[in-house]
């Protein structure tokens, strides 16, 4: 109970998701976690999940973690950071120059506070889905600003530690940038072109392959939570979405006189950019690696898969990936294997001396 | 050798991918294929895989599959109605309302002509990538039309058949309105989001979650064969595109002004549309069941998926569909297992008996 870089006393405010899983995985090391919320019931749920204890006349924290949607961020940690003259205080909102600047123009302490931003990618559920565990592996964003010092900020990212995140600093400008770019723009493009499929005709749906499932995945995100998200981020995901509506014009364009010369290259150089664009995503565990992909056919019965990723294991190669894709009307699926190009000759052969069928990877 | 429906001679004209395919899926059935392709190196190419023979003066093809690119497909389906007199002619392009109109406008003999589309998803590669069986389990689309007659149409359903797809009827403009939406604009709106992401930093780009990845996926598509077939489907295109611009439109005003209550609408609104779009696409099979989905915890370390699908399938449950997700700079994956809902709480508990970690999912 004693593996810990936190020695202060956590306070959390909001008992949510995030809240409530802060204080499992602190509580799992030991550290004494106080929950509160606006909501008394939401708390008494928190607490008795196992996320901390109720807050005591006498509480001291050390640390106050603010957990509650964008909207009202800002009001919570100014009021935390009033109570408590001598705690340090973050907070975990998905955006970070609206708290910071809304804080700043209230005369806010800002040497005692800090936004970070877990990348913890489950944004429902409550403290009925919270675990101590969310974070582990997951980037945790700590949004720097001139008015704290390095030391007096030590203890956020010992929280982030403890809780098996990793700590990466980035400027709130930059922050907010990024994650219009590679969360909030994705997800309104994701909505704008799920919405198209209200008209489609059961028998147009029932054609959809992997690339439109793919597409459109996280369209299901919850609105009332992205309302407030993209609320608080409207400029940066405008500056992402603004130039990108300027290139669906052209294309509209485009499409209008397909044969004109200048329509194809309008056509062939966005599909161009596209190819461009999706090649500077890193690869897993953030390196640029590229992987050489093997399609396996898989019969739809039970162990299957299994059975494959056994019998690629005993080849002694390490699957990078593995997409699974399934084709509508059809008892088939195919396993999209990533595995490093010096592997992936030899790994072919093997499999299909096996008895496996390969097919010929799309990529 | 004779497990086989199709009886005719058939002639295949193009010796890419799908020619080559389709060529080698019926040599498997013992049928008479003859290849032709308008470069001889690449037809000889697919005869050396195995794909059928080269022409002869007292060839009879019964059945004409013309497997060329979309832009010259009319051209050559009309040479070759009118140099075999006698053929059923058919072609596999991924549009189908231009090349018939094409052949109608010529007066072509439309009574022996009948377009069709495998949706076999792996559209590069020649006849190097040629599988004889690509087409299994895949649909494969019949665009009928008045002028031939279903007696006369029935050597192309048996071809389709013998190569394991599954084959569907659809008015040809229904097949072009489907495939816009299905697959068109999805492949210009990924390319569209995709092409922003040359102008990240890398720091933003090291961000990229799941959401990002599945999102700008297919923007690694060829771009010259979607110049064609984008070009060769314009309108059906623009006619998803132009209402999706008008949506992005009002996003970008209501970014302008996020505080707004209207605004706030706008963007909820179109969330739940989003919503409701991506809750019409159909599940595995072509059925609209859903699934619960369990994200389990996996460490990066050779054989620990297996392990799990082994386990999974020890305690006999299906497992429908399967995705991985990793996050950036991490040695932890999840396993995000769908099963049917009335198997996923005694899954649960079973796979955390055994000691896995189970999340919360994140739909």
């Amino acid at each position: 109970m004693n593996d810990r870089r936190l020695a202060e006393q956590v306070r959390i405010v909001g008992s949510g998701l995030l809240g409530a899983s802060i204080g499992l995985g602190l509580r799992g090391h030991g550290v004494d976690v106080i929950v509160e919320d606006a909501s008394p019931s939401a708390r008494n749920l928190a607490i008795a999940y196992g996320a901390g204890r109720a807050p005591a006349a006498d509480d001291a924290p050390g640390l106050i973690v603010v957990a509650v949607p964008p909207d009202v961020t800002a009001d919570v940690v100014a009021a935390e950071l009033q109570r408590f003259p001598d705690a340090l205080v973050t907070d975990v909102a998905s955006v970070k120059v609206a708290p910071l600047d809304d804080l700043r123009s209230r005369g806010a302490d800002l040497t005692r506070y800090l936004g970070t931003h877990p990348m913890a990618g489950r944004e429902r559920g409550g403290a009925v889905s919270a675990r101590g565990d969310l974070f582990t592996g997951r980037p945790w964003i700590l949004a720097g600003h001139d008015a704290i010092s390095y030391r007096r900020a030590a203890p956020i990212e010992h929280m982030i530690l403890d809780l098996g995140a990793v700590p990466i600093e980035m400027d709130a400008h930059d922050h907010d940038r990024s994650v219009a770019l590679v969360s909030h723009a994705p997800q309104l493009v994701a909505s704008l072109l799920a919405a198209r499929l209200r008209d489609g005709s059961a028998a147009s749906l029932g054609l959809t392959g992997q690339g439109l499932r793919d597409t459109t995945r996280i369209a299901s995100s919850d609105p009332a939570l992205w309302v407030q998200i993209l609320g608080a981020n409207a400029p940066a995901v405008a500056d992402v979405l603004r130039p990108m509506r300027d290139d669906l014009d052209a294309v509209l364009t485009a499409l209008d006189a397909p044969d004109a010369p200048a329509s194809r290259r309008v056509l062939a150089d966005l599909l161009a950019a596209g190819n461009d664009g999706v090649a500077r995503i890193p690869g897993k565990h953030g390196q640029d690696k590229r992987y050489t992909a093997l399609v396996v056919k898989i019969d739809d019965k039970p162990g299957e898969l299994a059975r494959l990723l056994t019998e690629i294991g005993e080849e002694k190669v390490n699957m990078e990936d593995l997409r699974l894709e399934h084709s509508p009307e059809t008892k088939v699926g195919f396993a999209e294997i990533s595995v490093l190009p010096q592997k992936a000759h030899a790994l072919a052969a093997a499999l299909e001396a096996r008895g496996w069928t390969l097919m010929e990877a799309e990529r």
